[in-house]
């Protein structure tokens, strides 16, 4: 590997730019953003060599894509229509089944691996980046049967110095999944977030008296819209149903404290304990 | 000060029991607890000096009530009538209208300081217990003008060496506002851990696939339900409000899901972002 070239040079793009300088420091790293004052950081701090355009990719032997999902679906095609055909291309987007779907009919389909690190913050840019954020967190993995398998060795080599664990999945199985640990999350957070917003208006201080277990509950809410709106897009029909779920577990327990049935509240608290054992390792 | 008698040697009462060891090394603490094993560990550890039980208040100077809310309710009128007359005591609990109500006519009212330090975390126990817990951290105090100015002096000296913030407050409105930055974020999370933990009874290593994202908002379901269920139950109104607030908030955002007005909802997310300002230090 000597040319790398990143679409999307923010927090998941820039910090693999960053783990993979560990790599090998002869690789030069290009930079491709359409965010101008992104792609002038990233090339600051080190975290690409060059700035390029989409064009460029015609030189790539890797190229890796950390932009929206929305933006993922249409660029992936034309990426893959312009790399030769000894290059890899991956992407790190947290829905699989559309953007699998948008290069499977692709002549260059082999030359695709479809990854979710699932690793981030609540902060997001260039500036965000950092080595190390990947490590030992994991990477799912989709359709690898259709990567080529000179490629599936180039993306491993790139995910050990990540410090990745590896797993296997379907698209489909993938995003019905993720829904419920990261997708709910984030919704929970956000609606948090409003409710005690809105109430603020009226409420003047109440932020006063947040302590770090609220600040912990909404972190997400923190979060960049451009890239969760699509997310949300992409995986409708799965999200749906865990809201769906959620709400009626929360209407549950309104039931139950409207019927001061909060021998019931103790025991589904109870029950819900067990998710430290669930989180070990997970903070 | 003293002889200082900390009922309740968990998270709380622990913590505050080893700051106040940096206020005066001369001061003797007693632990006063009905779960035996507690106790034990609060004085291996040093947290207190010596077991006491209920009846030796007689000999306080000032006793620290940190025990779930519905005791509180139960015990600290039977503490009132057992102290010396100058000898103040404390409370600490997450909800302050019943705990008020419940002394507001005893004639040892103005013994009695209503708190509310705005400090914790998901552990509970005295080995979760640590100084510094306080620092920097919000104390909301109740009906201040109920109780001697003589008294006032002596818990400002402890909530000084503590290093916490203080505001006062009616006991309806801590409440109210409570509700919404701490009580709700415990449901959003209880439930939030229940919901995925129910698909999880069918999927089998969804939890693979949780990041650092879930960990964070999901946090709060490892509280005590012990601490927690008397809480919502003394907290009733408020937190039913707060939580119909969530849920419509919730469906609104499912709504948009439905009829595909992903603009709407990245505009929501996007007015949600100013949590970021909000929070700051609060983490």
């Amino acid at each position: 590997m000597k040319s790398i070239y990143i679409v999307g040079v923010g927090l998941i793009g820039g910090s693999i730019a960053r783990d993979i300088r560990c790599l090998n420091p002869n690789i030069k790293l290009y930079g491709i953003d359409k965010n101008e004052a992104h792609l002038e950081t990233a090339l600051k701090l080190g975290i690409i060599d060059e700035k390029a355009v989409l064009e460029d990719v015609v030189k790539a032997q890797v190229v890796i894509v950390a932009i929206p999902v929305d933006a993922t679906v249409v660029l992936l095609p034309e990426i893959l229509d312009l790399i030769p055909d000894e290059a890899l291309v991956m992407e790190s987007g947290s829905t699989k089944l559309e953007i699998c779907n948008a290069v499977a009919q692709h002549p260059k389909r082999r030359n695709f691996m479809a990854t979710h690190p699932i690793a981030g913050t609540e902060f997001s840019g260039p500036k965000a980046a950092y080595s190390g954020l990947f490590k030992g967190k994991v990477n799912i993995i989709c359709e690898v049967e259709k990567t080529a398998f000179k490629f599936q060795k180039v993306a491993m080599a790139i995910f050990n110095i990540m410090g990745m664990q590896i797993r296997y999945m379907d698209p489909a199985s993938h995003d019905k999944h993720i829904a419920y640990v990261s997708h709910l999350s984030h919704i929970s957070a956000f609606m948090l977030g409003k409710t005690v917003m809105e109430k603020e208006k009226n409420e003047r201080d109440i932020f006063d008296m947040a302590g770090s277990g609220f600040a912990s509950t909404v972190r997400l809410a923190k979060s960049s819209p451009d890239m969760w709106a699509p997310i949300f897009q992409q995986n409708k029909a799965n999200i749906i149903e865990t809201l769906e779920e959620y709400i009626k577990n929360l209407k549950t327990f309104k039931n139950f404290m409207e019927a001061n049935a909060f021998d019931a509240i103790y025991q589904d608290m109870k029950n819900t304990n067990y998710i430290k054992h669930i989180l070990n390792g997970k903070e």
